[in-house]
């Protein structure tokens, strides 16, 4: 594989820096002059600015005001730093707010917010639009160019709000696009199935999006206003860049977020030149090891949108966050290793928030690289700028891409159906976690692993794993058909390929059409269980417990590799396996509670030759990932326990840091990582 | 005991079928004629029809479109089935809603809803009314004689929705109900005990219904505005009926709902002309027991309330439900054994929800008898048409009364007041929970019971249960006292005779004015418990937990049985009985954990010679009920447990369904039931 | 100490008595006549009367009828009883609400309430205020001379309803009260810190409440706004007052609620004569002694507001409450004990609510002297009455105040400010328990106790307890820099010193400037531990767990008394005392699970020489308390067991109600009590 170019030739580096809010300070000015020195201290060369600036932009309606930003840019780049530059949108202009309340968001029972907060905006709004269109374009025609800046920072946390919009604009809008995707009220009406409730659309005009004081039974509906919705986000962003587009063509993202849902990020991604996201985890908490499953899940899916190109870790907090419910200090060198674990899986970056905190309001105890001490006498501040030297030692990771060769799917729309399903468990499917589940049984073994949606091409991966893959398109069946008869192992579970693109069941029986021969079999019931059942699974000779959901499956050709062992469907398959032309599909017709998949993955792992990046032993809770440049590769050593722990490897390796070159024996201590150079 | 005539003359057999919505696949026709041929493979031979079809029945306004039931009625007609035939007010069109915006729900907060979902009509919209009458006298004119057509389905469980309508017409019908009731503001006032609060009403206008934004404090008003509600369903359903007898007179029905406290559904009886429910249990949760007791318990209260007359289980879902929030399959011969209890306890039907699953929208995984796989091949319909083939066997027992020597009470009224009283355990008070406590103690015994309300006429039972009987209007005080006075049992716990109709205290001492004499006991102080609060009572030389409520009574003449063993109250009576004329009346004073019940009814039974159904020991697990035809009981042993049970009879018995005649030892099969036909 | 004045010279005596509305039965004059009776035999002597009467005054605008309570006052009086008499203001008339729209609240998200329930006028209302004003002059016009009225009953628990008003009356007054603050739009940007997230304010017009549907990030506005509601009911409190002061010179007061934190009491304190408040605890639940604890703080609290003259208990339950989720009957015993305790902290009277149940309505369960059944025969009135015989005889102890050498510091803005703060434990940071906690050191030693605010004077107390003191302005910053350096001993513990006035943080490190030389440390870091966390402090050569809060603390002086055992911060310190000038200043930089305080408070009491107010050995349980005249102590013992407790003291005292003068060994019957006049 071929390294890609660095996100801005302007700077081929490791990024690291942050949020930086100077417009807090500009009463204090020896503050921003004492962040310069701290900055250099910090090895921090990237700072985020003007994330929430547009009142200090335009402090009234048309009169701009870039002193601050001129100011800014020109201090840090004297300084030796650069700038993402945002656009000051995710927060409109209290005197926006009051004078155009078109602008704020209405909820789904037509209430209007008020003019406070963030990010709840109306996305559709004309005046909106035309306001944020004007704004961007000042920006990129003043700051463009300069050699600061080496890219845009859209926005902020799109859709990070209470609700979304359903104002008349957008419900206006929703009708002239589902007009435009059925045309016909009989296509709408069949697509919907309305004549369940007595819910047929007689007129275009009679559409409203659902509510919960209106209709939410009708689930194409449902389905369709989340796309629409996700669009209007989408349509939203293009129009943001549009207007950067007429002065710069320096590249633009924008921050999304963990294992969100409002909008298909996949979708948005085609818009964007470089993908990256916020990675708050809860750390050192109970269920640290499917946290952390679940942070790499997402490291490996926002590298994964963007065709495998690395992405930026845009805000992590050098210390605790102040939004999770408790907030617990990371321990000593885990800032480190949670920002080696996104570059190893792809990061060009470590970013903050926030690098100093402010004085008031609801962030004001959020981590922060400089604290309200202000020094640079704190042990956050030291680990930061300890990971700035290490990182400035990586230059050769820039641009490196990640080779996998095994892929777990996972979308938006899946997502979206399922969460709206009423049957099974409904309020606790544990979708997500499931698929983390399954994706961890690769992350322990040192396996990369890349995520693919419905568009993705299939035909690169030795192993595709599908967990719970409840809507499937007539164009995904083919797929999984071609895939696996072309030679790849395709793994799915209950609660899989039931329904269409419009959220109707397939007939002829679970899982759809051709996919009961691609599995051999057919899926007749779903059983539900209550928290205290269970049941038994035999495989391979071991035993297992089965919880939450036990399918009852008639093989029809498929090899039964597990049988459950009680209640009246005793005997019945519960793991199957279907050879299908070249490749094989699986069929996992239970939840375990952990074991069975670790068991089961370690048979999959071995027939299909999936490879460690780690040439040796994983010592546990050491996770290995690696990019590479096609001539090396750069493995990361990983231990998430606090305690050392001690690995063996027969590859000869240089230490990125050190410079060393060694072999055999590496001891990591508590927290500890290593980034190791080896020869292809 | 006499039987009453079958439901409908045109078709004397047990009724098995369900909701069918052809109207959702007119666009598959094969689908429609694959179902004519699975309803006699299954043995169905009953379909509701036209449940949710306003908007194919009138597409738009004052344009009717009939063409589709007159096919379908056809179709089933020659095929052998009759119909139940809903009127569509269920859920009106969408057009219906965006024309007139009045016909749309408004909740407690003045918030109209929007135009989509079910069941959210303005039951006293006038427009709304007169949209009702047109549709259902059209139906009634063109169906009202077809000899497929044997009863009505109106519309569908009555105010099964978010909330109830609030809007100003049912504001102002409100208030002339309660000045037509009260005639003087004084009146009013006293009855609603205004000077509470400063809220005397000086002006009838003044008058709001209750709100959780307005007046929640006058629990008068609440009460009122209850049996208000409760007062326009019924008077909604009357001019369904209405509408429907222009041209016919075939019998009506609307299908209730389980433990329902909207409507008092001893009201809305006096209006149909056979009861139904639908029957949705939590089969096999933990508290199976109970849940079963109270499935058992509505079947009861459903005949009870149209005086004995055979109702129709007119709802049950053949495997899963799909709005339970687990929701777990049937285990095999459950659904004959849940449908044979019904016909047990006076049921004349086994009807489905549904016969065939939606396609899409939130009942899609309901379960069904023919699953989206379509064809006869499933567990699931092996079961029911294996139940169809033993209903077949039953028509001696249509119309078959129920023999019952006990009763208890139970009306929504009481359930309304005392919801609204502060004070004990405010938020738990578990008053339907205790009476199907009770009510267990005779299910468990085989012992027929009936419930009674206010009006019903307790002088033909031997015992009658009223758990924590809280509201007592003076005509209730003396039928319990002549009750007991002429030689019944009437037995009640702590929390009774407390209010008059008005939700007024009664002063002088509880319970109410003669109960002290009747129960001769003075009730002092009710003494409310924390959760790891208990204290002890010895009865019959058992000491047995107390929990929850435990009363600090006087005896006046009653016999002390029980008494408390801890805390002040130590030596107070717990357990008192009281011969009072030719009677016998008991008072529980304290909440227990069960086996009190247990030993307590042991005692009554046995004094008072109920009788159970079945002629022999029942095991654990198995339940017996039973039917008269005055020549002939049907006993019914249903075995609720999955393993197999053996009973032993003296009778000499036919068995309905092999026809073999037999006496001693009976296997009853993992939830296996037999029905057996014995000379009275 | 100096006897204060008795609350009035009309009667010198303890109060007992209550809540009394015979409004509620002027149809039924016989129950008035019963109550005079009543009254008598239960040496009630006090009475509060009219609550909520105003319908009743003024049944129509305008329109005024007194003869109620022109009947009423007089029976009373003749009865040789007294009446605190209210303002009826805490409930408008229907009619009013409904004429007057504009009276009714005004919810966040901008919701008018409905006419009916109490409490939920506009405060700031002009209409609200002219129709209060005008009903109370012509109250105290009419009665505010006569002997019989003895003081003013302000309204009722001010601000205890749904939600504080949003109205734009109150907005506009709101900005109104910005302006005035702030001055100018740069100095409140800066004090409201609004550069965060594009916040700054650009005209005052645009200055709205926060709301859960509007700005909820912008602490300063949060802070500024509950300060502008408490002013809001002050001064509308103070218009009632100044109706009143047309004609009677009465004292005023407002029976005040619990650890109720939408009103500073502080400030309200300043305008009433003398403080009042309500009083429910839950008794006899499994955490007796916080709840015992949190309601004797209460009494302190009350007490305090007022520079410690006597306050009223005016409201308490004879048995049970009607809104707890459980309402549990008081043990025989406990209506003394609970009283005593009161009277023990400087209360001057046993007040009720209620006289007399009501027949209707909410609060018809709630416990009162007189029950449903109506006589004097209940164990309740018994107990009642003979709590108003041992009041009769401690005249010698009205307006004694209570001495006290320790005070534990409480403000509702610190609490404000706290539970706005977003970090650490976010909803669960258990300030006020921690308080209390603290508190109970002192109170199990029986050591008198103050509760001090932002403007108390510490310079009386040997030692302040401030725990949580997150919140410090510049002048308390000095008040315990000059207290300490004065020989005082003053107590905080984690997260205190940390922001402003404005709610925003101290920069150069905690705690606040120059707290960091009183404490003699640097507060880096603050860890917030999960549920199942735990740390280890060594302390006086013991261990013990640390959970929630473990502050990572630098010594720059301190001697460190107790260091962390566990962690990364392992070593570092967790207790440390620090000589400053004359005095002590302590840090406790974890919290407990309750054994470490009572050993560390055990080494404070005995170094700075607090003394017990019974002279022996408390037996556990056992809570003593005293006040005096200078002259005497009087010392009260309150056994809180179900047991009976044994004592001994060496002095010699005499028994209030028996007279007999002892020493030596002191029995307490379970939930007894003892009154002893000992000479000083």
């Amino acid at each position: 594989m071929k390294k890609f170019q660095p996100i801005s030739e302007l700077y081929p580096h490791m990024l690291h820096g942050g949020d930086y809010n100077p417009d807090q300070w500009l009463h204090m000015p020896e503050i921003i002059e004492e962040d310069m020195r701290l900055m250099k201290l910090a090895h921090v060369n990237t700072m985020s600015l003007g994330i929430f600036s547009w009142t200090q932009l335009e402090p009234e309606e048309g009169v701009y005001n870039f002193s601050y930003l001129d100011m800014m840019i020109e201090k840090i780049g004297k300084n030796g730093g650069k700038v993402l530059l945002a656009t000051p949108t995710g927060s409109k202009p209290l005197w926006m707010a009051r004078k155009y309340p078109e602008i704020r968001m209405v909820d789904q029972r037509g209430y209007r917010e008020m003019t406070g907060r963030r990010h709840n905006h109306c996305y559709n709004s004309p005046i909106y639009r035309e306001k944020t269109y004007e704004i961007n374009r000042r920006l990129a025609q003043r700051y463009g160019n300069n050699d600061t800046v080496i890219g845009w920072h859209l926005s902020n946390e799109y859709a990070n709000c209470r609700t979304v919009c359903y104002c008349q604009t957008c419900q206006a809008k929703f009708r002239e696009y589902v007009k435009a995707k059925y045309k016909t009220l009989d296509n709408l009406n069949q697509s919907w199935c309305t004549a369940f409730w007595s819910h047929t659309v007689t007129d275009w005009d009679l559409i409203e999006a659902p509510s919960d004081m209106g209709e939410d039974s009708v689930h194409g509906l449902t389905l369709d206003w989340k796309r629409f919705v996700s669009d209007s986000y989408v349509d939203y962003m293009k129009s943001e860049i549009a207007a950067i587009r007429e002065f710069s063509d320096k590249p633009v993202t924008a921050n999304l977020m963990r294992n969100f849902t409002r909008i298909d990020y996949w979708e948005m991604a085609k818009h964007i030149d470089v993908a990256s996201w916020d990675s708050y985890p809860y750390w050192h908490r109970d269920d640290a090891g499917i946290e952390h499953a679940d942070v790499c899940f997402n490291n490996d899916f926002f590298r994964s949108i963007k065709g495998g190109k690395p992405f930026l870790l845009m805000e992590s907090t050098p210390s605790m966050p102040n939004w999770h419910d408790i907030n617990k200090l990371k321990r000593p060198g885990v800032n480190r290793l949670g920002g080696l674990q996104s570059v190893s899986q792809g990061s060009d970056s470590v970013q903050y928030f926030q690098w100093r905190m402010a004085r008031g309001n609801v962030e004001k105890f959020h981590g922060a690289v400089v604290n309200h001490e202000g020094s640079e006498n704190s042990r956050v501040f030291r680990e930061v700028a300890s990971l700035g030297e290490t990182l400035e030692k990586l230059d050769a990771i820039v641009g490196c891409p990640v080779e996998s060769d095994a892929a777990v799917f996972y979308s938006a729309e899946n997502q979206w159906a399922l969460a709206d399903a009423q049957g099974f468990n409904r309020h606790n499917k544990k979708h997500l976690e499931t698929i983390v589940r399954h994706y961890k049984q690769f992350l322990d073994r040192g396996i990369n692993t890349d995520i693919v949606g419905y568009e993705s091409d299939f035909s690169k991966y030795k192993v595709v794993i599908a967990p719970m893959l409840y809507s499937v398109s007539d164009e995904l069946i083919d797929k999984i058909e071609q895939y696996v008869a072309n030679g790849g192992t395709f793994i799915t579970t209950y609660i899989s390929g039931m329904v269409d693109k419009n959220d109707l069941c397939y007939l002829g029986g679970f899982p759809a059409g051709k996919l009961k021969d691609v599995f051999g079999l057919w899926n007749e019931e779903i059983d539900s269980l209550y928290p205290n059942d269970s049941n038994k699974v035999e495989f391979g000779g071991k035993e297992y417990k089965a919880i939450d959901y036990c399918e009852l499956l008639h093989a029809r050709g498929a090899k039964v590799l597990g049988s459950y062992k009680e209640d009246f469907y005793a005997g019945m398959p519960a793991v199957l396996e279907n050879s299908y032309g070249k490749g094989k599909a699986y069929y996992i017709a239970f939840r375990d509670t952990g074991d069975f998949l670790t068991d089961f993955y370690e048979g999959i792992v071995a027939e299909s030759g999936l490879k460690s990046s780690f040439n040796g032993t994983l010592a546990e809770g050491v996770v290995a990932r690696s990019r590479t440049d096609g001539e090396f590769d750069y493995v990361f050593l990983l231990n998430y326990r606090n305690e050392e722990r001690t690995v063996n490897t027969s590859a000869v390796y240089t230490d990125m840091e050190t410079g060393e070159t060694r072999t055999g024996e590496i001891k990591l201590c508590p927290f500890g990582s290593i980034v190791m150079k080896i020869k292809k």
